[in-house]
C-alpha cells in the first residue's frame, strides 16, 4: 500500500496567553501528510488564511460561547485554498479549483468533499470569502440589519469602523439612509472611514487616550442622541456612548476587543450604565456570526454584486508568509489593519 | 366674591440630595388653599400617598428620561383621595367617591376632573391603584412579559424580589410556568418571597456582603444559566447574573435602585459584562411604566380579579402620618419596605 506524504507546516495552539499574544503561544511545526486521498476526500492547499478576533476569545480561561480552543492543536479557522487531489469519487470539484474551509493554520489539509465549499472566482474575489463575503460579512449584515434595525434618518455609531466587520456595517449603514459617525484609531483610518467608506464624521479615538468623558465631548459634538451602536470594541469608547444614547436606541455587541488580551478573565472595571438603557428604554443585543450561518445564500445573494461592482469596498490588509499568522493575529488585536486581516501564501 | 379656604400642609422639594435623602431634602410648608371649585374642578383630600425610587431619580442632577423634578415645587407622586367638593358641571365623580390622581405630596389639591381616576372599592382595596394594580403593577406585567418573554420551564431570576414590582415579578414568573429564584435582603423578606410569593428558591444577599463573586456562587448552586433576569436594583448582584446568563437569556432593566443615592450623578465602577452578552446572544432592556401607560386596561382586567380573589399577592407597608413621607421614601430607598411602600393619613 503506497503512503505518499508531504511536508506540512502547522502552526500548533500550545500555550494560553494571559494578555497579549506572546512568542510562546503558538509552535511551528514541521510535519508529514500522508496525501493518497480516500473516498470522499480532497486535499487542499491554503493560499490565504483569515485571522479573527474571535481566535482570542477562544484562548480565554473558561467557557465563552463554547469549551476554550484545546492546547496542542493546529488553531483553527478559515483558509481559502486551492484543490490538489480528490477522490475519484468526488463530484463537483476539480483539481486547481478554490474552496473555503475551517482547515486552520497550516499549508496543506485532507478533509472530506462535504466540509469544503466552492468558490467561484469570476463572482468575486477569492480572498472576500474570508471577509466582506464571508463571516465578517454576515455578521456586521445581520448585526446591523436584524439587532440594529436601522432607518433612514437615524443615527448610527460604529466603533472599530476600520477593521473587517466595521468598515462593512459603516457601508451597510448609509446604504440604510443613516448618518454614520465611525471611530476609528489614528488620521490614516479617519481618512480611510470617511473618504473610502462614506462615513458622515470620523472620529479619532487615540488623542482622546481612551478617556470616556473626552470621547462622550467628541460625540456630543456631533449628535444629539445616537440611535443604533454597533460595537466592535467595548472599554470606554462604549462607555461613552452609552450616556449618549437616543429614546429606544438599539446596541449591537459584535466584538469588545479592546477586552480580549485578558479582560475575558479578569474582567476590567468602567462606569455602569445600565441607568441609561432605563432612561433611554434602550436595548442591547449580543450577536455571533454563528446565528447567521443558515441565511449566508441570502446575505451573498445580495452583496456579492456589490463587491463585483465594487460599490462595497472589501479593503483588506494581506501579510504575506506563513510564518507570519501568529504575530499577524497579534497586530490585528492591537489595530493595525485596515478592513480585513488576511496571511497569504505568495 | 367668597374665598373659601383650609389649610393645607405640603412637602416642598428644596434641596438636591447628593447621596441618601436628607433632613433639608424637603420642608413641611402649611398653606391656604382656595376650596371654591370652579367648573370642572374637583376638591380631593388624600389618603395614601405612593413613595417610588423614580422620585429619586428624578432628583439626579442631570436629565434621565425627563427633566429634573424642579425645586421649590410639592414633590410629584401618584395619591389615592376622597373627593370632597365637585364642581357643579362634574358628572360621573361623587363626592366621597375614591380617585387617583398624580397630585403630590399635599393633603388637599384642587385639580380638574380630567386628571383623576374613579376607583371601585369593591373591584380591589383602592390603595393597590398605587401598588398592584397600578404603576408597579403594570411595569411588573409588561416588563416581564414583553420584555423578559417567559416561557415554561425557564428559569427566571428578580432582585429586589420583595419590593413593589419584585414581589409581582415573583408571582407573574410563576403563573408563566418558570422557576423563579429571588433575591432579597434578610431572612424576613426570604420567607416572604418563598413562603407567601411562591418563589422556589429564595436568595439572601445580605450575607453574601455584597460580593459579585459570592453572589455568582449561590447563583449556580441554583441553576446552570439564568433565561430571564428582571433587574430591579443593579450593583454586585447584577454583575453575579451577567456571569450566569443561559443562551439568549433577556435582561429587563426595571430598576437600579443600588445607584440612585448618587450613582446617577457619579456612576460607580463595575465589571465590564458585555462579553457575557455577545457569548450567549443575550439580550438586555430597558422599560419604564409610561411605555405601558396605554396598556393599563389591557393588565387591569387581568389583574383585578387576581388581587380581588386573593390569587395575586398584593402586599404593602403602610407607614401612618402626612409628616412621614420623605423618611418613608429614604426608608423604600434602602430597602425597608415589604411590597409596596404607602403613606397613610389615618
Amino acid at each position: 500500500m503506497s503512503t505518499a506524504s508531504r511536508t506540512n507546516r502547522q502552526w500548533i495552539y500550545r500555550r494560553r496567553p494571559v494578555g497579549p499574544i506572546e512568542p510562546d503561544t503558538y509552535e511551528l511545526v514541521t510535519t508529514e501528510l500522508a496525501t493518497d486521498v480516500g473516498r470522499g476526500e480532497v486535499l487542499v492547499a491554503a493560499r490565504y488564511f483569515s485571522v479573527d478576533p474571535y481566535m482570542r476569545i477562544q484562548q480565554a480561561a473558561r467557557n465563552t460561547w463554547e469549551a476554550p480552543h484545546p492546547l496542542g492543536a493546529v488553531q483553527g479557522g478559515a483558509v481559502v485554498s486551492r484543490v490538489i487531489a480528490k477522490g475519484d469519487d468526488v463530484l463537483g470539484i476539480a483539481e486547481g479549483d478554490w474552496v473555503l474551509a475551517y482547515t486552520g493554520w497550516q499549508e496543506l489539509a485532507r478533509c472530506h468533499v462535504s466540509q469544503v465549499t466552492r468558490l467561484d472566482p469570476d463572482a468575486a474575489p477569492v480572498s472576500t470569502a474570508l471577509g466582506a463575503l464571508g463571516m465578517p460579512g454576515r455578521t456586521a449584515w445581520f448585526g446591523l440589519m436584524e439587532a440594529g434595525r436601522p432607518r433612514p434618518g437615524e443615527t448610527l455609531v460604529v466603533s472599530g469602523a476600520a477593521g473587517a466587520v466595521g468598515s462593512l456595517v459603516v457601508q451597510f449603514g448609509k446604504r440604510a439612509g443613516c448618518r454614520v459617525l465611525a471611530i476609528a484609531g489614528g488620521p490614516d483610518k479617519c481618512r480611510f472611514v470617511q473618504g473610502e467608506l462614506g462615513a458622515d464624521v470620523a472620529i479619532d479615538y487615540r488623542p482622546l487616550a481612551g478617556d470616556a468623558a473626552r470621547i462622550a465631548a467628541e460625540l456630543a459634538r456631533h449628535t444629539s442622541g445616537i440611535d443604533v451602536y454597533f460595537d466592535n470594541v467595548g472599554g470606554p469608547i462604549t462607555d461613552a456612548v452609552m450616556t449618549h444614547l437616543a429614546r429606544r436606541a438599539r446596541v449591537v455587541i459584535c466584538g469588545q476587543v479592546s477586552q480580549y488580551d485578558g479582560g475575558l478573565d479578569a474582567p476590567a472595571l468602567g462606569p455602569r450604565f445600565l441607568q441609561h438603557l432605563l432612561f433611554q428604554r434602550a436595548t442591547i443585543k449580543g450577536v455571533l456570526a454563528r446565528d447567521f450561518t443558515h441565511r449566508m445564500d441570502e446575505y451573498v445573494r445580495l452583496a456579492a454584486p456589490w463587491v463585483k461592482d465594487g460599490t462595497l469596498v472589501a479593503k483588506e490588509t494581506v501579510v504575506d508568509g506563513f510564518e507570519k499568522l501568529p504575530s499577524a493575529l497579534a497586530e490585528m488585536l492591537k489595530g493595525k489593519n485596515v478592513g480585513k486581516m488576511i496571511v497569504r501564501i505568495p
